[in-house]
């Protein structure tokens, strides 16, 4: 089959003054995409096709008249349907919101209209954003997992749906099915985008940007931040509009609990990329070589069920309403997750978010040694089956603690695509973009 | 006119186990006064009288049983309108949300209901919990105002409508009607309480109690606080079911930015109260004597400007999406909150974190020299008029500071309640009730 091609928008932008390309006529080239192919994807929930035609007919006019709002003018995006929409419904995956509609934009989708994005579709979301799978296909094999629980968004991306579209992460909802799906994936320091209207309520929950380039997700993130903040209490992403890109004097590698459970194929594709960028110079550290780096790796071994413990007591609500609204319409899942909530206490709650800070403490630590970290995004390429969403044991890392994590469409792994997994230090959002830059620069 | 009374619950369970009393006898005694001075007061917006008696009944049956759920099985309680309840609409003072209704129970409400607490009604809010009133008048003196954005809460608590009711501050929307009304008011430490399914998302704010007495706020919020925990992140408002009692050695009087606004008999009450504290051997630290408490005193000179331009930034997102849907519909408050909020970047919100981290931790340096801080609730008793919600100079510092703040219906003014605050420190909120008795001990 022919691999999905992306629809890069920035570069796009550039024959828009003239009038040599325009921002409807690259929805029309999505929408020629989505007619071709969301049948058998199912990337939408939802589609506003002639709020998207207005949109981008007057992004079209402010591009000719030189007036345009940002540098994503115009460009078409989806919403992962756990974030509220005023023009379309917010349905969560779940039949407790069948048709459900808030009458609002959340914090985010009213940044992005701000900054003149067009919002065509809300992108199929697992139920509540956690594991039940919605039927979304891969669009590189529709017999695989596009991962999850930003489904729809990383699918709808990678075969140019959409230019680029809003995921949530606070396991590996972003990184993974990025991983998955062959786009970038960029999950922002804890509180990096403002979830205002979003209905992802977990303390490690984090808004982020499913896109086709690097320079697009950090572009995306940064417009919207400009506009509705972090969320309240936090700066929200912030840096300059191109991070001045500098190649890593030292990458860690992290393993992450993840490790034994790579695949023999993405094994070697790490390994080949490890060594080209070795081979120009940079350092690389691991947990062999440095006790730092030992230590972080100790305390993430059990990454996954520090971090699904911690959900369990922050689900309780909405969990608990949800139960006493129709038991019946929540999955296996989620009643598994509201028992094992109430059979917990503030004081197990409090002993998880020791353990998190010192986590916290000790990757603050590994700054001082290395420019970014560097590992998988995901043990293989996407399995086979829609029956799971896939293993976030690479991603839950920067999840726990609350740093950037971007996965770069880099890695093969089977014919498929792989994502390389690079995490920086919180609140240095910018900084991580700019040794992405560097990075790629040796790997592209 | 009379004095309203309020409706202790703690010390009326004593006779539920003989049958002597009962939650539902005890509910109504409750709908007596609503009859007699709802259509005066106006403290609710919605009531569920008989799931109200049906969940009375259940209570009823479990005291009897002796197989309560908790200390407040039984409580009727009213919820703060921005907070989601299952069986009632959510209006937020705001047209814009008239008949609305989310379906579900917000966390605290769904932890009160675990914990046996008969949900009354819903009580009245200024718009959005902000400063534009809704009509609610309080039951010392009709002409008067309850304050706000909490009003019909401490209305309905005041004068025994309810036992106890949620509120929320972000200003000083908790402390300022409870002074006003003559109540108990607890603003708990930052994250205190789940907000979950409420609808003020400013890093300030803090979901609270208003109740008869000190030990039933802490009762209350302790025992939601067991079953929702705190916001995401935070554990929330723990410690024993009753704080050791100790009489502070050492306590600071605060003046705050109010100051200069307080009245000659408000000032009168103070002096009163801590002549009567220092004749009992606690030694009053104030500004004059104190350098620490100096600079405490002068990071909080403009405590209210700093909080509203933090608010300001925080609020773009929802009001930017109200606009959108009927501008029409917002109060000219809100238009010019959006105004400014459109105004700044996040260059100008990084100023007013840092000054707000600053005074925090000037604040957090003082519990090396004290036990608790003591103030007005309020520059004075509850103004007359209904137009304006009254002065919250005295209540915003402990918002700004994320630290609990009680205020104790111990002094009088004009022959009308007036509250002591008292103040403490961050996730310390034990503690605070431990010197609250203390200090109650010797000024009841």
């Amino acid at each position: 089959m022919t691999a999905p091609v992306m629809r890069p928008y920035l570069t796009a932008t550039a024959r828009f003054a003239s009038g040599g390309d325009t921002p409807r006529d690259f929805l029309e080239r999505c929408l020629a995409t989505i007619d071709e192919r969301e049948a058998e994807i199912g990337a939408f929930v939802a589609l506003n096709v002639a709020g998207a035609r207005d949109a981008a007919d007057r992004a079209t006019e402010r591009w000719r008249a030189g007036r345009q709002l940002s540098p994503i003018d115009g460009m078409p995006v989806g919403v992962k349907d756990i974030i509220e929409t005023a023009d379309m419904p917010t349905q969560m995956g779940s039949p407790l919101y069948d048709g459900w509609r808030s009458g609002r934009d959340a914090a985010s989708v009213a940044a992005l209209r701000a900054a003149g994005a067009v919002v065509l579709g809300k992108t199929v979301t697992t139920e509540f954003a956690a594991t039940e799978p919605r039927g979304t296909r891969n669009p590189w094999d529709p017999a695989r997992t596009p991962g999850g629980s930003s489904s729809g968004s990383a699918a709808a991306v990678a075969c140019g749906m959409v230019a680029a579209a809003l995921g949530t992460q606070v396991i590996g909802s972003i990184v993974r099915p990025a991983s998955y799906c062959g786009c970038v994936g960029y999950k922002p320091s804890l509180g990096g985008l403002n979830r205002g209207g979003s209905h992802d309520n977990f303390s490690q929950s984090c808004h982020g940007v499913l896109a086709a380039t690097s320079a697009e997700a950090w572009t995306v993130a940064r417009e919207i931040a400009a506009r509705a903040g972090g969320d309240p209490g936090w700066l929200g992403v912030m840096g300059p509009a191109t991070p001045l890109p500098r190649r890593p004097r030292t990458l860690a590698l992290l393993e992450t609990e993840g490790w034994p459970r790579r695949s023999d194929a993405a094994g070697r594709a790490l390994d080949a990329a490890i060594a080209r960028l070795s081979d120009a110079g940079i350092a690389i550290m691991s947990r062999g070589n440095d006790a730092t780096l030992g230590a972080v790796e100790a305390s993430l071994a059990d990454a996954m069920a520090l971090s699904r413990a911690i959900n369990n007591w922050e689900a309780r609500w909405p969990l608990n309403a949800y139960r006493e609204r129709d038991e019946a319409m929540l999955s296996r899942g989620m009643m598994e997750r509201l028992v094992a909530a109430e059979a917990m206490t503030q004081a197990d709650y409090a002993a998880l978010l020791r353990r998190r800070f010192e986590t916290r403490a000790l990757w603050a630590g590994l700054a001082a040694s290395c420019d970014a970290v560097v590992t998988l995004s995901a043990p293989g390429a996407a399995p086979l089956g829609l029956h799971s969403t896939g293993d976030p044991g690479f991603a839950v890392a920067a999840s726990l603690l609350g740093v950037p994590a971007v996965s770069l469409p880099l890695l093969r792994a089977e014919g498929l695509p792989l994502g390389l997994q690079i995490i920086g230090f919180e609140q240095r959002d910018a900084d991580l973009f700019g040794a992405i830059a560097g990075i790629e620069a040796l790997l592209v």
